[in-house]
């Protein structure tokens, strides 16, 4: 298949098909946990589309899947391109699935144009995070990052990462192997800025830091009709007035981001003065030194907010993690595949963390390509959408910039079927 | 009985024999639902006691316990005096039950003093509303204010209030009979005012008006890493800053409070913009004037809320109650009582809802004496305590009030014994 609106529609059927594993019922969402049956099977039948393509199949004791052509310089420099097929609860088709399947047809179109390193379509496993924690799972076995006692963590069945792999005939991971000379990730946005910038792509340049709080404010309960306010402790009030100043510092910091994403009352009831509440923090920043300064601020925030109303905090950091800068010939490279297919594309930092971040940590060169979400960049839902133009040019610029990292010949045809008229 | 020492020593080991009835462990509170079986047993140790003091026992078909010192004026217009017997969960021993046992032994005390109008020792059913909702069941089955479908409603377990009242041997409520001509409820402050003025009881002059509401924000929710701050809508934020506004109007009216005393996040994760946001929200204030000024900034205040942080806001009112006022002529029996013993009793609001409430606002006159509450003025929890000193201030109080409105004679011996020296 070499025609590109070709590859645009089976691109769009595999992902319609994609998201029919692990949905129960037609009015919702897809649910694939990561190591679940429904991930195994979505990984088998990526696989066989794999075999059709003549890509050599294989598969690590982590799960992950490999589909290779082989290139012509003999290097064990290979360049990866892929994402992962595990989903959140109810969530969409294209979070994950459409960088596979992307992949899958660029290093399909470039059968025959004589590359040099081996390219490889990657499936890495369970990088959603939510069943077991961690996240990234695959990827991190890959690099040796998984920590010591991590297979033997549960999800919320009780089953262990170790007996999810077996189950599924896997031996587990294996010591960290040689690591790819490259790696390219497409993924779609998950967030609004391409949509109201009206581009269709974006460059990244870094994966953001982020860091893990919770933070748990300790006051008195009282009964709320008979306890003045004069003389209170409210709990949850001092954490609304560390949520609000939490916001007003991050509103400082260039792209970065604060959130409050869940708050516990323990025995909170209508008629009791909150005696403890505990919020989780979550930050993130491009720069090391904005992550670090949200960092701090959570800490001397939730105190001072605390202080404000008679009561005490106590911060615990669940995670800190530096920003990972994607590869600048990496990046030159997307550009360039852009522009030579007119392609709109710009720079932005990536607020969510992707497998391609766990190979940009350990130094392997490394690149991302964001896909534009419609619907204001609704993600980890199932209206999570994108525009079928906007993936026929991610095909093409990922096919383009694979080109040029592996000296495969350009493709004329290929080019000029998205953009008339246009030369390089 | 007639020494006021032993009266408070046999008090104060009654409240512990209660206090034994539905707690699982000495560690731990009481948990004694309203029409449970543990409520009943201790309804009928109470309905012992009242027998061994000479009482006419009697029940009706809400479970109400009626122990009756019969008067010589043969008027229907009878002096109730008591309170109720069930818990919150994990409670104390001194809410509801000492206005119980205070009220046995200011009766007991007036045996043989020739009173007029009949005196009761009550026990209103399911005071605390946990168990079905509601609350201050036994008085409204009293005052004919229990709604139609109110015996339907079910607990946690699927148990109605009809069946609860069956399997205790109660027919349930008949048609609202003749209302006593007077209703005295003694009850501890649960609140710090009275320990931290360093006296023991308060006349209750009101009993405040309650809003009771559910605030929903409704934002738009997405991923904490790659929704930039500028395109949020956060619920959360909307209702943390609904919050510090309500509190800030709260201050601004005299002796009014208010409380958000749960928060619900539907979907709350670490990594999720909340695109919703409930609360509970509270306010009491002792005059009508407060208690609408309140009400309105609930939904005023809400609005705004939201309209700052691209929210929209839903309010509803659950419920909405006026203050009602305690009886002129009661509140100064009780503060002639008092003066008479040389106890200090300064007028106070209740905010907490009462029996005495329910009777009040049928035009009952009715009054409420406070007990001081230590420890902060702590409720609802194990650790809740008043003072043995203070209990018996309030049975001497208790006994005078009634002595007064009954026009039963003053017992010298029993004033000289709580204050030694001071004439009536």
């Amino acid at each position: 298949m070499s025609n590109d609106v070709d590859r645009v529609a089976r691109t769009i059927e595999r992902l319609d098909r994609l998201a029919d594993l692990g949905r129960l019922t037609s009015e919702e969402g897809t649910t694939r946990p990561g190591l679940s049956a429904a991930e195994q099977r979505a990984c088998e039948l990526v696989g066989a589309w794999m075999e059709e393509e003549g890509l050599v199949v294989s598969w690590d004791g982590a799960g992950n899947l490999f589909g290779r052509l082989p290139g012509s310089d003999g290097s064990t420099a290979e360049i990866w391109t892929g994402s992962h097929l595990d989903t959140v609860p109810n969530g969409g088709r294209f979070d994950g699935a459409l960088g596979v399947i992307v992949g899958l047809e660029a290093v399909s179109a470039l059968r025959g144009r004589g590359h040099g390193p081996t390219l490889v379509v990657t499936v890495f496993r369970y990088e959603e995070g939510w069943r077991f924690g961690g996240g990234c799972f695959g990827s991190r076995a890959i690099t040796g990052d998984l920590r010591p006692d991590e297979l033997d963590t549960v999800d919320a069945q009780g089953v262990s990462v170790r007996d999810a792999l077996k189950a599924l005939g896997f031996e587990g991971p294996t010591a960290a192997g040689s690591l790819p000379g490259c790696v390219i990730e497409v993924h779609v946005e998950q967030g609004p800025v391409l949509e109201a910038r009206n581009v269709p792509h974006a460059v990244v340049t870094v994966i953001a830091g982020i860091g893990g709080f919770t933070a748990t404010f300790s006051g008195a309960s009282g009964h709320a009709g008979t306890l003045p306010l004069s003389h209170r402790r409210d709990a949850f009030l001092a954490a609304a007035d560390f949520a609000l100043d939490l916001r007003r510092t991050a509103l400082s910091i260039s792209d970065a981001v604060a959130t409050i994403g869940d708050v516990r009352i323990p025995g909170g009831a209508q008629n009791v003065v909150p005696g403890l509440t505990a919020v989780s923090v979550d930050v993130r920043a491009p720069t090391s030194e904005g992550v670090h300064r949200l960092a701090d601020a959570v800490q001397r925030l939730a105190r001072e907010a605390a202080r404000r109303n008679g009561c005490s905090a106590e911060v615990e950091t669940r995670w800190l993690t530096e920003p990972v800068a994607m590869n600048d010939r990496v990046r030159a490279a997307l550009h360039r595949a852009a522009g030579e297919l007119a392609v709109e594309a710009i720079d932005l930092p990536s607020g969510a963390g992707h497998d391609a971040g766990i190979f940009a940590a350990h130094g392997v060169p490394t690149g991302m390509l964001f896909v534009r979400s419609l619907n204001g960049g609704v993600s980890h839902r199932p209206d999570e959408l994108t525009d079928p133009t906007d993936v026929g040019t991610a095909i093409a610029v990922l096919t383009g910039t694979l080109a040029h990292l592996s000296g495969a010949e350009s493709d004329e045809h290929s080019k000029n079927s998205v953009s008339p008229g246009v030369g390089p």
